[in-house]
This record gives structure tokens, C-alpha cells and sequence, in this order.
């Protein structure tokens, strides 16, 4: 796992934490995104080779609604970048992790995604992300 | 903020979570340390340039006891690296953000620390970090 790639903050309204980071970072977020089949709109900022990833949800049956219905506004997930995820999915399950996708898929930002259970991670989230066009 | 200098999970046993980050990592804690002050004892892995650092408590008053008996294991706190912590703290508290340390403390990995009082930040708890001999 070569960095933090991002971590992911779950958010009520995406226009005031904007405006919120944006006061924190002293710098605007770069980009915003719809990821439609995760019921999400993003926005991103950038922290030096890390970002930050804002997610508000577009509909109640979305994972970050549910999320913040059970525990309020916060760190949703940390993302670590890897070099090849089908080789790391192998990997951490050959270790015992268990992984909520077992073959990655497109995430937002051009990125292959996959996530681990928390259950088999101390109660964090982690997703691996790779490059799609690496 | 420059980077992300690491993430702060609490635990409840570390030992039994260094050998999971070490599996998830593929490589061991580089160090462990004692914060008297804060009842912890902290591991540290490394991810490129980022680290985490994991945390268990060493008595029921310690913040992460609190953290994990109100929320369990997980995620606890993101810490930014920045140059200079009192301009930081000076421009946050203009900013409008409500700093739970007013001036810099010494915390784990050789660092100046304070930390933003999560009411401000979307839930989530961030931590300011500057090397002690920049």
C-alpha cells in the first residue's frame, strides 16, 4: 500500500462542508463528482499527495445515508492506493480479511475500487483504490 | 496542512492489532511509544508518506477508553502536518473553527500537537502536528 490515498468524510450538506474545508484547508475543493450507482456526490481536496473526499448522500438507501442516520457526520473510510488491486484483493484474503468485493469495480475520481469488511479490520473501513489508467 | 501526517485508530488490544495492520500492510510497526499524559500506548505503521499510528488506552480515563466505550473501535482522529502550529491555530480560531488546545502541546513521534474540537469539523476530529526540530 503505497499512501493514503484518501480518506472519506461523510457529510449532510456538501455545500456548507465545502465551505467548511475550504475554510480549514485555505484552499477551494478541486472537483466535484456524481457517483450514481453509490447514491453519492463527492467533492475532493487536496492535502499535499493526499485528499479528502466529501460524500453526501442522493438517497436514503445510499451507505453514507445510513451511515450518518447510525452515527452522525464523520470518517467514513480510509483508501489506500496499491499498485495492482486484483493482486492485493488476493493477497489480504489469503491472510483471512474479508472483503466486501472480491473483484474491483469503477469508483469515482478513475479509480478501481475495492472494500474490506470492517469487521475483520478493528472497525475501519478501508477501501484499496487503483489507477484506472495506470 | 501539508500532507496527512497519519491517522489515529483506537484499539482495544494492541497487541492483537499490530499483528492484523502488520498482516494488512504486509510489513511490521516500526515503533511503539507511551503518552503518559494522554493514558495511551500508540504503534506506528508507515504508508509511503503518510502513517497510522494505533492507540489503546492504559486506564478508563484515557479520551480513547471514552471513544471506545460511546463509538467501539475505529477510526479516532486525522492529523495534518503543518510548518508553523501557532500561525495554524491563529489563522483556524479566525476562521471561525474552535480549537480544543488554545497553543501547542507535545504529543507521541516528536511532535508540537492541538486539536480542532470536532463540533466545528463535520464530526470529524483533527489534530494539528509539527516536528519539534523543524
Amino acid at each position: 500500500m503505497n499512501k493514503i490515498e484518501h480518506i472519506g468524510i461523510a457529510v449532510k450538506d456538501l455545500k456548507a462542508s465545502n465551505e467548511l474545508f475550504a475554510a480549514l484547508f485555505g484552499e477551494e475543493h478541486y472537483k466535484t463528482e456524481t457517483v450514481e450507482s453509490e447514491g453519492v456526490i463527492t467533492s475532493f481536496f487536496e492535502s499535499g499527495p493526499n485528499k479528502i473526499e466529501l460524500l453526501q448522500a442522493t438517497n436514503e438507501h445510499s451507505a453514507i445515508a445510513k451511515f450518518i442516520a447510525k452515527k452522525g457526520e464523520g470518517i467514513h473510510h480510509i483508501a489506500f492506493a496499491v499498485n495492482d488491486i486484483e493482486l492485493e484483493i488476493e493477497r489480504l484474503t489469503n491472510e483471512g480479511f474479508t472483503m466486501i468485493h472480491q473483484s474491483p469495480k469503477k469508483g469515482a475520481d478513475d479509480k478501481l475500487i475495492a472494500f474490506l469488511h470492517p469487521k475483520s479490520t478493528n472497525g475501519v473501513l478501508i477501501e484499496l483504490c487503483q489507477d484506472i489508467n495506470r
